[in-house]
């Protein structure tokens, strides 16, 4: 498998998992069937969207390839046609599901903005955006505080992920081995923090 | 008249009609003057300016042509001078106004992404984001769920709008002609849906 | 000095300053470390990216390097360690400080979109937008109403800076005069009008 493809499948199967998140948020918010759809497209592509006009790929590969959004509307679908099933499932379900995609989608943004030559620092950061940006832009949208400023060890967990794999890269490490196990490292920290409750420090009084 | 001329034209009117509506929320949001120019400018050229950094048109038209913030200020200025007239208009004219805008948008978003080489399904999207786009930024500003997700039929008008028009010059219509029936489509769909109070099926309980 | 070192310095400057501040509010909001460094890096770099991503200049100065990211979180450890003597400061302190932040990007964001090839009238507002648009970003992500739209005489402020600055380069004033002028003109407005209470006009019954 190429590196090139590798990447493809990764971002694919993220944009698939992410899409079925926003439809299931847009359901749980009494939208209507295109208010699915919208959400489902803006919680899938939002963080890659930023992340490549950032790291100047313009256009977006979202935007050049119509698989994306395809794969974006099919979750979608899948949030429509499935929900009573999807939200009777346990919660370690949608965890583990919301999980996956941070990691896929932490991993690959990291390698794609190492590949356009930013500097680690800031490919570790655009690895974090590209995980958590599309959750922001749902809750953005339905006008909450994003999950990224509320819930705990989330981005943290994308910042993790990312960081080991861009690490691992520059030892020498090969493509799918670094992202297999940056992807891993994002996974476990954020579904062991979320079933132990894992609380970051407050600052300030109380 | 040139293709461009047209696209130019449109987009200048679709402008102005959005810069009249931000500024006419804003001053129904008790906010001063500056305000209303600021939400003016943002619901005016919000959308296409998203579009052009997606579709990798930068500098943005918006930014490389001074008459389109002019514009967006000349909708923000009638608001101030003329809110007390304007507010007592029947709802008809404010539905008919911001249709208006939608499908001017609509269209000439969807145009100009194709122009840029964009795949037909995306064409249809970037339309659709230009038209809804700018109402959208506009209910961020206000910290209120973007109108695109609360009101039934009206991404909906915007993205039939847009498809008619990518359709028609698929199918090898002249540009006026194909944009003149996307807009129609969009506009009709727009006003007759909120007068017959047409709704979008809702997923999930209840 | 040369123009490119002082308008490096003055937009680092204004990146540890508004680090500062998104910390603080971060605090403030009661959300946890990593949270107070997502607002930190939303605050100091959101202006400056929306600016540079309008002018063309991608990938924006912030991702290519990586010493305003630092500069950022440098501010947001800042707003960690020493939040109980910095919200302990009179209010003069802040005020004067969030002035200082808006005139250092007012300035630097009206000259780098001038020096891009942009208009007078455009390259003003790109200095306006590269003053608030960090809060902004901010006040966004707090799920609050932003201050641009509900604090008089701010937007206003970075306005008169952005544009006397461009007019003084315009008449053949060098850089650093310039510049100093705009700044000054900036921050005066914006202190004195905090300290008097000065309002602009709102439009519309009451």
């Amino acid at each position: 498998v190429t590196p090139e493809r590798l990447l493809f499948v990764v971002d694919l199967a993220g944009t698939l998992v992410f899409g079925l998140e926003g439809g299931l948020a847009a359901i749980a918010g009494r939208l209507d069937v295109f208010g699915v759809m919208v959400l489902a497209f803006a919680t899938a592509l939002g963080g890659g969207l930023v992340r490549d006009v950032l790291i100047g790929a313009i256009p977006p590969a979202a935007i050049r390839d119509p698989r994306y959004a395809t794969a974006a509307f099919v979750g979608g679908g899948i949030a429509i046609v499935l929900h009573r099933l999807v939200t009777r499932l346990p919660r370690a379900v949608s965890v583990g599901l919301d999980a996956a995609g941070l990691a896929l989608f932490a991993v690959s943004g990291a390698v794609k903005a190492h590949d356009a030559g930013i500097a680690p620092l800031l490919a570790v950061l655009m690895g974090t955006i590209t995980g958590v940006g599309g959750g922001t832009v749902r809750d953005l949208f339905l006008a909450r505080v994003p999950a990224v400023l509320r819930v705990d060890v989330y981005a943290v967990a994308a910042l993790a992920g990312a960081m080991v794999t861009i690490v691992a890269i520059g030892w020498g490490r090969s493509r799918p081995s670094a992202m297999a196990t940056g992807a891993g490292v994002c996974f476990l920290l954020r579904v062991v923090s979320a079933w132990q409750n894992w609380n970051l420090p407050r600052v300030g009084p109380g």
